[in-house]
This record gives structure tokens, C-alpha cells and sequence, in this order.
């Protein structure tokens, strides 16, 4: 038995709980000119950027789970999976805003290891924590998370501008976090079964890393900065290879072949995925929350990635449309399928 | 019965669903350059402004119940508890980003209906709805809508600049949202009893629309404009007058005056009130989801407002920090509480 004491959030109250929590968080951006306090966050980016905002929701039992997520793993990576979307316009993360629902099994110890991991995150990727809301709720944990960014107009990358016979890169390697995901499964299920059990999660820090701790891809859009390049389109695979592909080139006019023996993997996602008598590149190409970047450039551009240790080219872009072409190891081609992580069951 | 089918959301999926909900969504404002669709929004407000954002999360059975609330009611009056918060800042509300987590109980039918009360809202106060998420929950339903707005530098208004002697004027009238949800709990109850019985909601149009129905005062800022006042500070009323006066006054460092006879409340919120044997007074400064303004002006503005029918001045701020203070129509001075609606029990 530990000594350590639990403050029920009711003690606080709502304004309470958030002045004790935002003592913590500090401030790297002149442009949050006003930060949690008021009714809004104000920013100013001055004359010279446009500003791109997305909003994600994360709901306890859907996108995570308390059983093996440590609360500050989460809120580390509500922050990474939130600012994905801001670096996938090749554009700069500035400013999260959070909401919180919890119940009232929370505790204000659990909120501030939630916090810890969420400031964590901030102060990783230089990103203001500027506003929120705080709620109760019957049951469980739902975390929103605001994040907006910079870029100047002509930089912004969309998904709709891929061109035709252009070449299909990814960022880093693919579906660890998705084979992390399994160990956590699985070691879940033998200790719900026998709560004596202790997980055995040794030798799994890749992908275990990948899953309770992602790291989103900002130092992307620093390097094609460097590399000069403006992605023609872009998204980051939250759902899966596959379905992103499916959506950057739909949005896009364009069909695609992507080639198997290309798709990026890291040897211990190969392994373990054997473990589990999956094939691998279905892990590469449905498993989600990888976070990675997925683009298309121009033919130009090839001399500028094709060594580079972060990129790897997977294909090309067709003049077929809506025809989404995966070349197999063996040379034939099947019809790639968003099977990524389906919240609706669809 | 009728003969009205419902739809599976699942038959859609999350993206399906979402196409078939993006459909109606119009854009009012050149500043939204990118809408739903991409991996954020993208907003351009030029070289003059800065960029307001404040989010709010909404949880069934916390902030509204489905028993009662039509969701097309629902979805108007989260937008308009969203955007409120900006014109609190005396800014125009440009933009919105809607999340959602319902569960399988929901038909795409009735996320229509959301979305029809969330586009009328968008339409009324000429919003644009330009992105969100859209999810899945076990039970029940989360809204999470951030609100996006702007302003030129010089006219946002905080809540910390009230200074002392200065007039603290609140628009509109106090207490018809909080009489208005004792009325709803009321025939709940006895419906819950009775599933036979038809609610009595005739003749509390008024009341029953403040609560329902909300609307925020965009036209404040719009009439302030006209009169040539910045206020010196404001807040919304969304969690009662008393609430909302000590954290203005509290943030500003200074204290607070205001009159009982000064309050405006309308003439059915004060007979409803002494229906349920209620002290009206107590409605108006603890009864929440107003959605008024409240905001301090120095004296030299007050021929400016004195007869203005959208504004009363109710009391002044004064130089003893800490002290709130209500003075009574009595004559007696009694200690603002605040004691407005509490989601955390204090």
C-alpha cells in the first residue's frame, strides 16, 4: 500500500481546478498575445500568414484505454494526434486549446499527470496551451483538442493537389503503433483474466513507444523547408496507409499504384506482427495512429528525397481515376481498401 | 405511428456520414479559405485583425437533456454559447469547428436535425462551420464546438481592464434561461411519472425560448461600434450574474457595486419566478446560460447608454478590491456569492 492521498476535484471546483492546473503551462509563441483567462485566446500572426485550425475528439474506450494508457502517455499524445493535422498542411503548430469532460472518479492528481503529459507535448513542440473547458460527466474521459497553426499562403499543402504521375512518399515507417496496439490487447486480456498477472512488455519499446507515446512529424515540414520542396498534397495517416491514400487522391483526381516491397517498416513491427500471424504489410496499410506524413511530389523533386533517411518513395500517382492499385511483392496488383480503423463499424 | 425510417449511422460510416452531413454547410465570410474536408481549416483575416478562439465542450445530462431539448434546438444553441464567448471579446465571431461523439443510438436522422439547428445558427449570426470530428461514444452525446472570431488589436476588450468608478452595464434581461429550465425539469418529472401526460409549456414562450433557444449578443458589439465605446472590460453571463461580476472584477482588481432595483429581468421571468417561490433577484444573479454581456464603461460613455434600450447600467466597480457587494432595495449591502451553476459541486 502507498500513502499517497487523492484530492477530489470537487474540493477545487471547476475555476479552482483550472487556476491550480494552468499555473504550469508556459508561453513560446509571441503570437498568443492572451492565453487561458479570458473568454477567448487571442493571437496575432501578423500580416504575413494564414492560419490553419483543426479540432479532434478522443473518447475513453474508442481512441484509448485507461486499463494500459498512463494518463500522461495521453495527454501527450492528444497534443501529438491534435497538431498532426497543423503539420500536414506544411504548416507550423502555434496554439492548442483542450477540453477536458471527466467523471467524478478523477481525481485533481489524475487531471495533473494528464496535464503533465499535455505540457510535455507543449513544451516538445514549442506549442502554447491557450484556452479550454472544463466539464463533468457521467462516465469516463473525453479529451478535445483545438490546434491551430501558421504557414504563408503559398506554403499551405492541401490534399486535392496532387498531379498526375507524381511520386507518392512517406514519412519514418509504418504500422508500429497499430502491432502495439496488439501486445497492449492482448496483454490486457490475461490480466483481466488474472489480475496477479504482470504484463510482460519488455523488448516491445518500439512500437509500445509508438502507440502510448507518438511523436508527430514537425521536423517534416522543417526538412522540406531545408530541401525546398512544397509538397503538390498531403495528409497525415491517422486511419491507416491505405485509407489516407484513398482520400489524398480521391480529394485529388488521381489514382495511384503503391508498391509493397517499398512500404517502410521497422524490423520489430516485422517481428512481432509475425508473432501474431499477421502479415505485415496489412499492418502497414490499415493499422492506425502511425502519424506519419503521406505526400505527393513533384518528378523534379525525386533528387532531393530518394536518399533522404526520413523519406521513402512508395509509388506514384496515375491518370486513372479512382483506381487505387497496391503492386505485391510478387507483381500483382489488388485494389488497395480503406480499412483503417472504422469508429462507425464502416 | 408514423411511418418515418431511421438510418443506421454505421450504413454511412464516418466518413459517409460526414459527406452527407457537409452538404448543406454554406460559407459566409472570404475569410474562410479552406473548409471541412482537408486536415484543417484554413482562414485568412488579413493584415488588420487579430484572431479570437475559445472552445466549449457540452455533455448530455450535464449541460442539456435530450428529454426536453429537440436537437435541432440543441445544435442552434451550442453555436450560439460557442460564438457568445467571442463577442465577449467585442469581436465577430467568423468561424466554428464542431465536434461530436454520439452513440449507436443515434439515426443519421437525427444528427440531421443537429445539424439543421447548428446551420441555422451558423446562418443567423452568418458563421461559417468549417470543420470538426466526428466520433463514437458508448453512451449519450458530447458537443465540443471551438469558436473562432476577429478583431482589430484596439477594440478587444479583456475581463481585466475595469478600472474604479467605472459603470457596469449588462444587456438584454437576467434570469429567463435558468426559469425556463426549472419549468422543463418540472414537466419532466412529471412526464417521467406519467409517460401518458402532455407537458403544459403554453404561455412560457418567453422563458422556454431563452432556454431552448438562445441567442448572444452579436448586435452589442455591432450597437457599442455605432456608440463609439470600447468598454474597458466584459464578460458573457453564462454561469449567472454574480459569477461572471467577481471574475471580472476579481481579474480587473477591483470591486463592485451593483443595485437589486437596477436589475432588468423580464416581466414573465419575474412571475414564473414567484411561482415557484423563488426570489427573482436570486434568478437573475445565480441563474446561468443568459448569454447577456456584461461589461464596464467609464462614466464619460454614460449619455451614451443611459437610454439605451439594449443596455442597464446596474452598479459601479469601486477601489476595494475583494468586495463585491449587492446593494439591496432595502438599502442593505449583502455580498455577491457566486453561486451560479457548478458542474463540480462548488
Amino acid at each position: 500500500m502507498t500513502d499517497i492521498t487523492f484530492t477530489e476535484i470537487n474540493q477545487l471546483g471547476e475555476f479552482g481546478l483550472i487556476d491550480h492546473l494552468s499555473k504550469k503551462i508556459k508561453i513560446y509563441n509571441d503570437s498568443s498575445k492572451k492565453g487561458i483567462g479570458d473568454d477567448c485566446a487571442v493571437i496575432d500572426y501578423g500580416n504575413d500568414f494564414q492560419t490553419v485550425v483543426s479540432t479532434d475528439i478522443f473518447i475513453d474506450k474508442v481512441h484509448f484505454d485507461l486499463v494500459y494508457a498512463p494518463l500522461k502517455h495521453l495527454g501527450y499524445k492528444v497534443v501529438v494526434a491534435g497538431i498532426s493535422d497543423i503539420y500536414a498542411m506544411n504548416a507550423m503548430a502555434q496554439q492548442v486549446l483542450i477540453s477536458f469532460a471527466v467523471s467524478n472518479k478523477f481525481s485533481v492528481e489524475m487531471m495533473d499527470e494528464l496535464y503533465a503529459g499535455i505540457i510535455a507535448a507543449c513544451d516538445h513542440y514549442q506549442v502554447d496551451f491557450v484556452g479550454g473547458d472544463t466539464t463533468t460527466i457521467e462516465k469516463g474521459l473525453v479529451i478535445n483538442v483545438t490546434a491551430i497553426g501558421k504557414a504563408p499562403k503559398e506554403n499551405i499543402v492541401y490534399r486535392n493537389g496532387a498531379g498526375k504521375n507524381e511520386l507518392i512518399c512517406v514519412s519514418g515507417d509504418l504500422g508500429g503503433a497499430y502491432v502495439g496496439l496488439l501486445i497492449l490487447e492482448r496483454e490486457k486480456l490475461i490480466y483481466l483474466d488474472n489480475p496477479e498477472f504482470v504484463p510482460k512488455l519488455d523488448g516491445y519499446d518500439y512500437v509500445l513507444g509508438k502507440n502510448l507515446k507518438p511523436e508527430c512529424r514537425k521536423d517534416v515540414v522543417e526538412t522540406l523547408k531545408i530541401l525546398e520542396i512544397i509538397p503538390t498534397s498531403m495528409i497525415d495517416i491517422s486511419d491507416g496507409l491505405s485509407s489516407e491514400m484513398i482520400h489524398l487522391c480521391s480529394q485529388s483526381g488521381v489514382g495511384c499504384k503503391i508498391f509493397e516491397d517499398k512500404l517502410p517498416i521497422d524490423p520489430s513491427t516485422y517481428e512481432l506482427a509475425r508473432e501474431f500471424n499477421l502479415d505485415p504489410t496489412t499492418c502497414m496499410l490499415n493499422g492506425g495512429e502511425d502519424y506519419e506524413l503521406l505526400f505527393t511530389i513533384k518528378q523534379d523533386d525525386y533528387e532531393k528525397v530518394k536518399n533522404h533517411p526520413d523519406f521513402t518513395v512508395i509509388g506514384h500517382t496515375s491518370d486513372v481515376e479512382n483506381s487505387f492499385m497496391l503492386i505485391t511483392k510478387s507483381g500483382n496488383e489488388h485494389p488497395l481498401k480503406a480499412q483503417g480503423w472504422k469508429v462507425f463499424g464502416k
